[in-house]
């Protein structure tokens, strides 16, 4: 007899969420972690980032204060006050995890956990963090084992824990270094870049294709190195990094650049480039676990080929995000359930909080037409924007794809000030299946920044109403 | 013959909006303006508001450094210089408008307009304002003439300049009093009230019905009034207003609360306590505009009982905000013009840019309830939103209403940081006429501080996953 109806392997934001929802429709549940629990999203990821990004945002806006009539002396920063604080913010968020699993009645168990064949779904056999091991069944086994930063020993990017850094010992350095080359300008990458820059750092970021950004519509890519160009990063695009190589003071960093080799110093480099699931070591091939590029391949409800296992999150592919991964999680676990879960189709939004921040839904413009879709595209830029320039925040813009012959709302892409809490009212509407003449009669409120969204949509229709 | 297919009297964001779309429909339109092109709003309201709030908000920031790991020494603002950059906000959207005129071929005549009996619609009068007079004949005529601060000269309440402000004095005050008294709760009270106590001032406000923001949901009220509070600024509830007073130094405000008389002292009193319609003067009752207390009676799509006569925005009633006359001007300007516009049907949402700020939509709990729905009713404070705490945002919540039998989301209500960008959101999904289905179907991107609308969407259904 099974112990549980559902185990869940890795408590990161899909894991736990798929657990609290488990339970809440009347499941038995444990979940297995063998680090901390919120994985590395709540610990290592997406909110210790945010903290410090909100004390490098704010300390940046201390060079603005003239701007708003205001004056202060003596600006400064305790580089590891920030530090503490976002490490403070992460204990809390873990803490408030721990409080969750609690209340619904999951059973936490710390270890390392590897799958082995049994009756209705693979066992699970956890070897203890206190030591020991135990033998976990349940009716459906749930993977959401995430994933960590991608390493490239064979030019000599894999982090030291001293001079390469990835996330973590980018998040909790002892001391702030004078100078950083990036190697990826994805959200990662460009988030330590703006933070270590907000600080007074110098930051070198490479990018091996031609521009920034490379997921996000082309007009936002520019439009976000030239932003952060302003801030003094400085960036190598269609840079192939060749060697990566410690030196008595520092690092240094061989890149071809249009066929020239150039050499890029700093103190640290920090290594964007990408991830790698956390896939090995746990069973996967012994049981015939259908892989996909590196990822463990699932149905449209997160089932694997194998009976009674799911997959959830980062191990189960891009995008490589925390809402992605709680979706995911809630549906196969109402699947597992036999809740039947309506047909809603909700698009992944991506959001990089930088200074400007960047948000997006659905298709860039360039996607659009590879498809081979015939598109409307709308602009509108905050300059002209009444709230924008109230708070002078006038850099960026919103954009908008509309499909020329149904009128549906298929991408819309932002940048500037807040726009990462913006963007859910474009997800709102392509979750609703939105046409122009939706967008067109929203009536978004005055005067906010979000009516830049108003006038990218009427835009598009040559219905703009403020350029 | 009529000289233009339709003449504008008012360029506030409604009529000036209206001018726009009629000319991007092929219309020949001129616009009548006695004071500002933008009218209130741009030069004298919500536009130049938000500029000082701005400054008030990162002043007050200043004293919260440490919590972010910064510091700085010697904190202070220039009075002086947060007026003028707010005139210089005002000044720039007031340009913009007369660019958008040119542009648009739309002919700006600067005077006062008065109806008199027409052919196809009233022929309107204009004194000019550089002398003169002008006679102007459409196919139809808008009005869009707004309101101004509501005068309660019987008790005293009627702006002086001197020590009795209404919203145009207390935006471009000579120097900054230390202690005011502001009559009237809504929003244009509450944000004076919050920029003034921001930079130091004692501000008591007084509210005759016994809670503040009466148009909001209740909780959000309470929770309103607690987070003011804690900023030091004092409230009268219930409080009837018998007498205000000028004195030697400044003024009395004698008030009843609970059959109690009590005055109020301070330097400066402002009178918030609503607005009159500018329907005085020009000439409707002779024309026989036919009038609903104290606003023009207009029909679907602005037409008065007069013919070719429309009026929209704040002149043809409540709500009294700029995007509902932007959206009644559009329609309006459709309607004229013969463009069949689609049936979408979009609520107005109401937006408080004080610290912190307040958003809402639809129905509060209490209006549904009246209205005899049964309802669900979802609440998720953002203390617990990732995003929140690593912003160190955590004050507020966001509620939602349901219908319990449909399911339709029929009212949200927030209040925290930003919320003003956010509701657009909700304003969207009502617009498309979401049901909880869609609204738990919805992936919110992670962190932001728009997940607590989703979780306030989930717990109406007992789904809630954070709390």
């Amino acid at each position: 007899m099974a112990q549980f109806d559902l185990v869940v392997i890795g408590s990161g934001p899909g894991g736990y969420v798929a657990a609290i929802r488990a339970s809440q429709l009347g499941q038995k549940v444990a979940i297995i972690e063998r680090e901390n629990l919120g994985g590395i999203c709540l610990n290592w990821g997406c909110i210790p980032t945010k903290a410090l990004l909100k004390s490098g945002e704010k300390f940046e806006s201390l060079s603005h204060l003239k701007d708003y009539g205001l004056s202060a002396e003596k600006v400064g920063f305790d580089f590891d006050a920030i530090i503490q604080r976002s490490r403070g913010v992460a204990a809390q968020m873990n803490k408030g995890v721990a409080f969750l699993m609690k209340k619904h009645k999951i059973e936490v168990i710390e270890g390392s956990a590897k799958l082995e064949k049994g009756a209705a779904a693979p066992k699970v056999v956890v070897k203890l963090n206190a030591g020991g091991e135990r033998t976990v069944e349940a009716k459906a086994v749930m993977l959401a084992v995430g994933a960590r930063a991608r390493a490239l020993p064979q030019i000599g990017l894999e982090a030291d824990g001293e001079r390469i850094w990835a996330y973590r010992e980018a998040l909790a350095p002892k001391r702030l270094p004078k100078s950083f080359v990036v190697i990826g300008s994805g959200a990662i990458g460009l988030e330590f870049a703006s933070f270590y820059r907000a600080l007074g750092a110098e930051v070198t970021v490479v990018e091996a294709v031609e521009r920034i950004m490379p997921v996000e519509d082309e007009e936002v890519s520019k439009a976000a190195q030239k932003a952060f160009e302003k801030r003094g990063i400085k960036f190598r695009t269609g840079a192939k990094v060749t060697k990566v190589s410690k030196t008595g003071q520092g690092v240094q960093v061989a890149v071809e650049v249009g066929g020239k080799a150039e050499t890029l110093e700093a103190e640290i480099c920090i290594s964007a480039v990408g991830i790698t699931a956390n896939t090995d070591g746990i069973g996967l091939e012994a049981l015939g676990v259908e892989m996909d590029r590196g990822h463990i391949k699932t149905g449209p409800h997160g089932e694997t080929n194998v009976k009674g296992l799911y997959a959830i999150g980062d191990c189960a592919g891009a995008p490589w995000l925390a809402h992605k991964a709680s979706h995911e999680g809630i549906h196969a676990a109402e699947h597992i359930a036999g809740f039947r879960s309506p047909n809603i189709h909700s698009p992944i939004a991506g959001c990089t909080y930088t200074q400007p921040q960047v948000a997006s839904v659905g298709l860039t413009e360039q996607a659009a037409k590879a498809a081979g879709r015939e598109v409307k595209v709308g602009r509108f830029p905050f300059r002209v924007n009444g709230k924008a320039v109230a708070a002078g925040e006038i850099e960026g813009f919103v954009k908008t794809i509309f499909d020329s012959k149904t009128g549906a709302l298929v991408g819309a892409h932002m940048i500037g000030a807040e726009v990462t809490e913006m963007v859910q009212g474009f997800v709102t509407a392509i979750t609703l299946e939105a046409t122009e003449e939706d967008m067109h009669g929203i009536v978004y409120p005055h005067p906010t920044m979000s009516e830049a969204m108003h006038e990218a949509s009427l835009d598009a229709w040559q219905r703009v109403l403020h350029i």
